[in-house]
């Protein structure tokens, strides 16, 4: 049976300005030493299960000219414009709609978000290898979860049930959103709990039921949409149907309600890169446990991540600052603080100053 | 009789980089609100004694398009040039030489950094003319002394003896050299001892005696230069006789060893200006601490001082930190850490990379 991917690449993060723009998202930003972006280095991991030919895009309008760019041997027909944002309920259901027809309902699709980072790709191909199998076998949802190192807010988590296993993946009890400190701590100490990494394997037919079950008016658009693709009337029609859609994740609309689930826990080094200070994680500081790029000096400076370009930088007496230099903007920021780089934006937003947006 | 003052603008600052630059030192640079340079606010605060026809600028060629620039009403030919730097006691006697040949020896002359500021200019202004009128009376060299506030390291001293008293002066009874900080505290709680502003105040036929005295060869040269002053062969004879000097301060060289030394102690808010940390006590800092100039926006960031321009800083979660922008070079610097920004320059020194000093 083909494997088919969905890499979803229409967020639009702002928790890497002033790198990431509202018109060059994460996923389009090399965060790593080898220069790859984040949406090329989702491409190679898959590589081992899916062929480029197979592999979907979804994303817009507006970063339609980055993926051709950035993912020239992706085929032309295989990348997904949502004409309007609508959450990944509606994004994932029109990803399997395309590959329904293109493939028909019986291919499993990998779906995969496009801006995070995996540090051991072969133990995260041999996992996905086996949502894959489990996948094939029935009716299933799986899902990879991630074994959680410590108590974080940020995820979402995956209550399993320890004694229903099938193959390689645990039954999931439920979804949880996410939790306070006091409730992270619990589930990590319970070892019942797994982080939610929003890698999802089916087979095309399976999502489609549960789109069916729980969310049936965009089930009936997504039959549309898929008799029309391929056709000369496809863009009209997503352009039509696509917009009545909701605006709901697919955690809310279907993984929170399903009970078809299974998870397979992952060791693979997954981070979501959700800040800049995950660039410690992904990048080998100096001996004073300086990360820098570009042209930069430091003097009596320790434990600061520095991304500067062709101007020189010059960090005297700093400690635990983030500096990233871009060509119109530098933000300076303690690393404690990185939760309040989007106050910057707010005030850039009220001040009409899009330019930096 | 006629004031004249001498204004010394050749000093190669490098405390204040990146702003200050080699071709750019301190003296020429804006760091106040009102937009004016230290030498302007310098020309400035002396108009109530000294017209501008009889200020004199000693500089060198470097600085040359500087002073003309910013100092468009100062006379041509009241701009003297060291062909080579040879320290303050030559560069006196070269200036003490040319207003000599203008304006004869019995006139008298100040003599001021180009690179301090002053608060209360009034004060300033009436302190000076008290020097004035005692430089006046006889063969006295005058100091103006600055009453310290605290235990400073980096000035000299100067001891004076507070029953002997001449006018608005005390009787200095020595200078004293940059102290430790156990001696600098000595000095202060013994109220006897003023900081050495530098600003002098003497007929020229006075110090001329004392070059005279205390370094005969280069008041031999200043005589020969004098007589060419004015003539074809004025620059002729400056670069022939004035690189055989010594490279001599005028403390070192005169101050330290004449008997003819009285001090006025000032109370105008002198400020030498010797690091960012000065612009604390220059500008205003806004309810939050922060002195900010240029295109910045701050996040939970507090008593920092920042210099941009019209590309975007923004500072999240901050403290304590100095940030200077310019076209080609970003400095970040901690509070406490200015005193090391002078190892940037050494590095960059070490690197070749003399496009940034």
């Amino acid at each position: 049976m083909k494997n088919t991917a969905l890499i979803m690449a229409g967020g639009r993060g702002e928790r890497f300005w002033p790198r990431s723009r509202k018109n060059l998202p994460k996923q389009f930003l090399s965060l790593t030493s080898d220069g790859k972006t984040l949406i090329q280095l989702t491409v190679e991991r898959i590589l081992p299960l899916v062929g480029r030919e197979d592999m979907f895009i979804s994303t817009n309008e507006d970063y339609l000219p980055l993926v051709r760019q950035q993912l020239p041997d992706i085929p032309e027909e295989n990348i997904i414009c949502e004409p309007v944002s609508r959450n990944t309920a509606p994004g994932i259901g029109l990803g399997a709609a395309y590959i329904a027809k293109k493939y028909g309902e019986e291919t499993v699709m990998i779906v995969l978000p496009s801006d995070h980072l995996i540090k051991y790709n072969q133990m995260f191909a041999a996992t996905l290898r086996d949502a894959v199998q489990l996948a094939e076998k029935g009716q299933n949802l799986v899902t990879l979860g991630i074994t959680p190192d410590e108590a974080e807010t940020g995820y979402g988590y995956i209550k399993f049930r320890p004694d229903e296993m099938e193959d390689r993946g645990y039954r999931v009890d439920h979804f949880a959103e996410k939790p306070s400190l006091e409730l992270a701590k619990e589930y990590v100490s319970s070892d019942e709990y797994l982080w939610n990494s929003g890698i999802f394997v089916w087979k095309v037919s399976t999502i489609m039921k549960e789109f069916e079950r729980f969310m049936p008016d965009v089930h009936e658009g997504l039959s549309v949409i898929r008799d029309a693709v391929s056709t000369s009337q496809e863009e009209e029609i997503v352009r039509k149907i696509y917009p009545g859609f909701p605006s709901i994740s697919i955690d809310y609309g279907i993984m929170e309600k399903s009970d078809r689930i299974y998870t397979i826990p992952g060791n693979f080094g997954w981070d979501d890169v959700g800040s800049w200070l995950a660039i410690e994680r992904i990048q080998r500081s100096n001996e004073y446990g300086n990360i820098s790029s570009g042209n930069v000096i430091t003097v009596n400076t320790g434990n600061c991540i520095i991304q500067g370009r062709d101007k020189l930088i010059a960090m005297v007496g700093m400690e635990d600052t983030i500096v990233v230099d871009t060509e119109d903007a530098t933000l300076i920021c303690a690393k404690n603080s990185t939760a309040d780089i989007k106050k910057v934006l707010e005030n850039l937003k009220i001040c009409n100053r899009d330019e930096y947006l």
